[in-house]
């Protein structure tokens, strides 16, 4: 199978031993603690299931402004977008100098615990640093563009340091049969015994245009398998409800692919909108779960005309180091 | 397919809707709720993931003395042991006459709500009623039998009435990669495009004995695939721990087992140490999760010395009507 992105072995955050995973649920509660914001819950959640294997956990400013500038982090890695914890001064003041802290989840009543972090630094990001990030990431600085809107409506402080995961966050829980880690996938992937392996990226139900292009895809590469991948989260009015999401992507599989090439699976992650940067995140985490190739599509993760129908492909000749 | 029994789809009990779940989930809050048992959580566990189809929810007494008795319910449909909410007199007196009430997980710190029943009945359970449960169920009255002592130590009140299920408990979030409903795994196996699927049932790592045992049963009945299916749960102290046991699964699978012939899975439930008669549930929920045929071990799901090595193969045969 092919390797996860600066790893001999996927790297996921979550922590699996249930002795370890009791202890620090306990050791938590006594933690100051701060409620995240839910781009950084996404992330956790993605770094808990091993999707941005190698990372350890939030970065520094450093390496945020590396990422959004030329996708380098300070170390000479690749990775495409910064993955910060952005607090705002209340927060800083809660925790003090406290060198290990709990993170609680936004989106979920209560604000339970999804993280534990050990605090590296706490850093001051100045305006100029969110606007070129900003501007790097999401290619406007139009404060409608929903990404950017999400970004910016952070607080300027980044709190970097490596995390362990305790959940999945809502994901998990109201998306039981479809949400997945890396290292599920993985595994199924093995349990398939595919090699070449197409990864798919939807939101929605696939329309015969989308089902086409798998076939296309898979036929292309002489693939296995393709592994559509959805991204879940909470809905917005006049979005097709979940399950029937799932019953219509089971269907078609159902009826249009042979046995034993598709694989029905989604992920917990807040989208960005941020198009062309966003299609080399899915690129990145999708190699991460073991897929070889991915579907890159028309306008991928974009919103309103932010971007070129083809920016999303272009990319990666023209941007990706 | 095989079919669910009872039913021609399966019928779990979780709130996939995530509209209706949230909802739920308020609604819980206000309701008059009570802390259930451990082995009553289990069953919510499995009722929400339809592995317990067509069951709608926890039985009344002459339910879960016909199932005790003779495996059948007093509509006449089949179900081979009690499935019972028996809760102790302050928890009746705690609800009043409420029809709707809350249930609240004791595996878990804070005991969030599992589910939400709808409450049919109330009833007394007479020491008599317990005991023939206990001497059918597990076929002895010794306190010490660890089963027996679990069912015992119940309160003598059984709240009977539909529920809707929303969480896993500690078995999703503590076996992320793991768990797996009975939806999930009728999904994986139509995905595998499997129609003869073998289950096996496992606590531990499996020996070379056990391997050789699904090479056996695969064989025999020409099957496509064989649904490895853990019992999930907390460990005692000297267990292996479970991504050890995952581990060890996983690569004797690889090594051992052609591509496509094997998924590793696992399931959330409170023992019974039944031995004859937990067999027979472990057969009745390997066919809701698709499972063609189930490989009785020797001295299957027993403790200590109650069981003949062979009662749970022979009690198919002599029970099962």
């Amino acid at each position: 199978m092919i390797k996860p992105i600066g790893s001999d072995t996927l790297l996921p955050l979550f922590v699996y031993d249930p002795e370890e995973h009791h202890a620090l649920m306990k050791e938590a509660e006594s933690l100051p603690s701060v409620t995240i914001t839910s781009p950084a819950a996404g992330n956790a959640v993605m770094l808990g299931g091993g999707y941005f294997t190698p990372l350890k956990g939030f970065m520094n400013v450093a390496d945020a402004m590396g990422a959004a500038e030329k996708m380098i982090l300070t170390d000479g890695s690749f990775f495409p977008v910064p993955v910060m914890n952005l607090v705002d001064d209340d927060a800083i003041a809660s925790i003090g100098d406290a060198k290990r802290i709990a993170l609680r989840d936004p989106n979920v009543e209560g604000n339970p615990v999804l993280a534990v972090m050990d605090v590296e630094n706490i850093e001051k990001v100045s305006e100029d640093q969110m606007g070129v990030m900003r501007d790097k990431v999401y290619r406007t600085d139009d404060p409608e563009h929903p990404g950017v809107a999400a970004f910016m409506s952070q607080g300027r402080n980044a709190i970097s340091g490596p995390i362990q995961v305790l959940n999945f966050s809502y994901f998990q829980t109201d998306f039981p049969d479809t949400f997945r880690t890396a290292v599920e996938i993985r595994n199924e992937i093995q349990e398939h015994g595919w090699n070449t392996v197409v990864a798919f990226q939807t939101r929605n139900p696939m329309h015969r245009a989308h089902e086409e292009l798998c076939h296309m895809a898979m036929k292309d590469v002489n693939a296995d398998g393709v592994v559509i991948h959805m991204l879940l989260g909470k809905l917005k009015p006049g979005d097709i409800p979940a399950p029937v999401r799932d019953a219509a992507i089971r269907k078609m599989a159902e009826l249009y692919f042979p046995p034993n090439t598709v694989m029905i699976t989604g992920y917990g992650f807040d989208m960005l909108y941020a198009g062309p940067r966003e299609a080399v995140l899915h690129a990145y985490f999708r190699q991460n779960m073991g897929a070889t190739h991915f579907i890159v599509g028309r306008d991928h993760a974009g919103v309103g005309d932010y971007y070129g129908d083809f920016d999303a492909q272009t990319i990666f000749d023209e941007e990706v180091p």
